[in-house]
């Protein structure tokens, strides 16, 4: 990830006076991140002086980091004239992350009747959801219309749609979503043709309001759309969820990954948001199962205390042969954590990645521990340290640990993200943590074992 | 990262018989998939039988893992036919990444002047900017036509640009961009006013081609755009970014992120397609680094091998102080790495990270150092086992030695991606494995140092 300043990286944002003199022409987008940088009651009063459109721009913004609190700021009035002119979707993200339940409760029992059952219905889908980051505001039209009723019908309605550019085809009865039609194909059309003439022969790409943000994305970059009709058993449409909503979520997607295999709970907020108790309490938690885990190392480690006492030079190299089982489960699972969540491979594939981790694992091994046997070689010819008389079989006893250990770790490794899912877990979140506790934990076993075998009888 | 297959996923790809009689009506995303899974002589016969737009449109599709291959096993005279046809980022794609120099001479020597030129100018880009992943196939309109005029070209231009819906207007003389326009405000618009009067009052977002695309990606996903225009010095178009081009290049980079922080080069191509002797060299470097990095500890160790004899005791904790270490310095490393890329955090935010991070780093210690010395004090109440007389000692050796280490590791992991970034590394790829030898090295001097200390006249 290259985050280093791009020169020329955006011509758009102009200077923004917060005390919102120069605020016309400048992007919501923009006014949004400055609006982050100031105290909720600050940001309500810069809304305020806003033309009222603009204001819920802003808020629809998911740029806008704190919109909850904001909206708290505002007379009641106003912020409930806001949310009813908000994008349905984004207001329903605002109550399910942005505000407690007293709040929820103000708010809503002031909406009309129209809004509250949009976001009802949207809130009513879990978390990550199609259903529950689509736009109810799309463009449909009955399967018997012609080219030139269905763009008059998009000149009326453009200005409420989040986008025209797909236009569905539903029959005129029972509603059935039958083609997705893209407005280009209109405009080169013939009007009086009818609106099926300009859609694909293919069934549309379309989503239950269950099927997980993830996999809405990957169905979106696959066949290239600007939008996916989300629709219920019958095959009728519930709403859109556009290219934009599936940005947003890929980027969040994409962040929390990162974090959870960097070993601790998805923030849910930017770094410098996050207050210092609930930084720790995210952090804590992994981290105490991980020491918790580690505690076995300790025991294992207990158990071999005989061979330890007979061959302290045995100890030197713990923490080397550790970190590189560790290190090569790392790299498995973040192999197969991401083929996996591209579709590269299923389920069903996990014996072939074994198969292959196998000897993969036990060459990668077999390098490492060409290079561990050098080391004591080398520092024993040349008088860096004395490993003993028996310096030849501890450095066989390194060599054979890493081919043992790095082996263990790529099959462990790989093996676990296919376990995890099987189990109904989030790969990402639970593999790098348990990968590290359980090589470490075995590594150990295999080396003292490993020294037993070739040691037995000289040292031990 | 949600990887569980979803029920009622997709309902697009029908059933494709590979022989090619019922590809009628399958998508061309989903042709693609499937002609990964055969020889490309094969697949090039397969394409033959399309009628040749649809060929174009496979191999045009990015899901076409081998388009190399496949294009050296066509005629000569067709491959030339389909390149030429193709878009022209995608051809740029297949000669940077998919074709040895000998082939792409073999076609390059066949190209049009046209496509020739497009082709070169794009290949003179590096990889990943916007450069090399625009598409010169845009609409652009003169700042002085109407918008009834521009309509009528769209109609006309409609089937050879990649997207219509953003209209770049231009100054007549010269050519500067001055706005994009949306088609969907055009189709609103009364047609005989002005161009200009259907855009906005900004100047339009652009990027320069030397961009990169992952900052393409965030100026798209925070504009909410369809597509960003790369322009020149002189601010004239080259090209444009559209946001299929965008979530393409976002897939990848997160696969590379998640690949490197995995501690290994990018595989760069999926999981089951790269072969053996590859997978092991893409593996084996950063393992082997990283282990004649922490052949420091066994320096280290052999340093304190004094201490060691007199207190082997110290030894059994060894493991859990170094991963505890490491597991605080990767979680610091993954949340800056990703807060600087979304530009949550700048690179002159560190010293409010280190701030930060410190406190953070001590209280996440004082956690792990408590539950380690809980370890110490019940083991030796019940009799699990016995750690001498001194077993107090050792137990406030185990905790100090927590706090300082992952204390350490806490500011260790945060400052490294700033460090990186500043000498213009790509953060992602180097800090978790600088990160886990740095903590290791260093949490081993800390807790010798510690115990030193504490059991100076006891056990040492």
């Amino acid at each position: 990830m290259n985050a280093a300043v791009t020169p020329f990286a955006s011509r758009a944002p102009g200077g923004l006076d917060l005390a919102g003199t120069t605020l016309h022409g400048v992007h919501v987008a923009d006014i949004a991140e400055r609006l982050n940088a100031v105290e909720p009651a600050e940001a309500a009063a810069i809304l305020l002086a806003m033309p009222a459109g603009r204001a819920v721009d802003v808020l629809d913004q998911p740029e806008l980091v704190a919109p909850g609190a904001i909206l708290k700021a505002l007379p009641l009035e106003r912020a409930v004239a806001f949310i009813q002119a908000m994008s349905s979707d984004r207001v329903a993200e605002i109550f399910r992350n942005d505000l407690s339940e007293p709040d929820r409760h103000r708010f809503v029992a002031r909406l009309d009747g129209e809004t509250r059952a949009a976001l009802a219905a949207l809130l009513a889908w879990p978390e990550h959801s199609a259903g529950a980051i689509m736009t109810t505001e799309f463009v449909s039209v009955p399967a018997d219309w012609t080219i030139a009723r269905t763009l008059d019908h998009v000149r009326t309605v453009e200005r409420s749609r989040e986008t025209v550019y797909a236009i569905y085809v539903v029959e005129p009865e029972g509603g059935r979503l039958v083609q997705a039609v893209a407005l280009r194909r209109l405009i080169s059309g013939d009007p009086a043709a009818p609106i099926v003439s300009a859609g694909g022969v293919r069934p549309p790409v379309s989503v239950a309001p269950g099927t997980d943000r993830e996999e809405v994305a990957r169905l979106i970059a696959k066949y290239n759309l600007l939008a996916v009709p989300v629709v219920d058993a019958r095959e009728r449409m519930l709403g859109i969820v556009t290219v934009d909503d599936v940005i947003d979520a890929m980027i969040d997607e994409t962040t929390e990954d990162v974090q959870k295999l960097g070993g601790m709970e998805a923030l849910g907020a930017p770094y410098p948001r996050i207050g210092f108790l609930e930084m720790i309490r995210k952090r804590a938690g992994w981290l105490s199962v991980l020491l918790i885990g580690e505690m076995l190392t300790a025991s294992v480690m207990q158990h071999y205390e005989g061979e330890l006492e007979k061959a302290l030079v045995l100890t030197l190299f713990i923490p080397l042969i550790m970190s590189s089982g560790g290190n090569s489960g790392s790299q498995a699972t973040s192999l197969i954590i991401r083929s996996l969540a591209l579709r590269e491979l299923g389920l069903g594939d996990w014996w072939r990645v074994a198969l292959r981790e196998l000897p993969t694992g036990m060459t990668l091994g077999a390098i490492l521990g060409a290079i561990g046997m050098v080391r004591v070689v080398v520092w024993q010819k040349t008088g860096l340290y004395d490993y003993g008389e028996h310096w030849g079989l501890v450095a066989v006893t390194i060599g054979a640990a890493l081919i043992g250990i790095v082996t263990f770790g790529s099959l462990a490794g790989s093996m676990l993200p296919f376990i995890l899912t099987r189990l109904g877990f989030d790969p990402a979140s639970a593999s790098a943590p348990f990968v590290a506790t359980l090589v470490d934990v075995s590594g150990l076993v295999i080396y003292f074992s490993i020294a037993a075998l070739i040691l037995r009888g000289t040292l031990l």
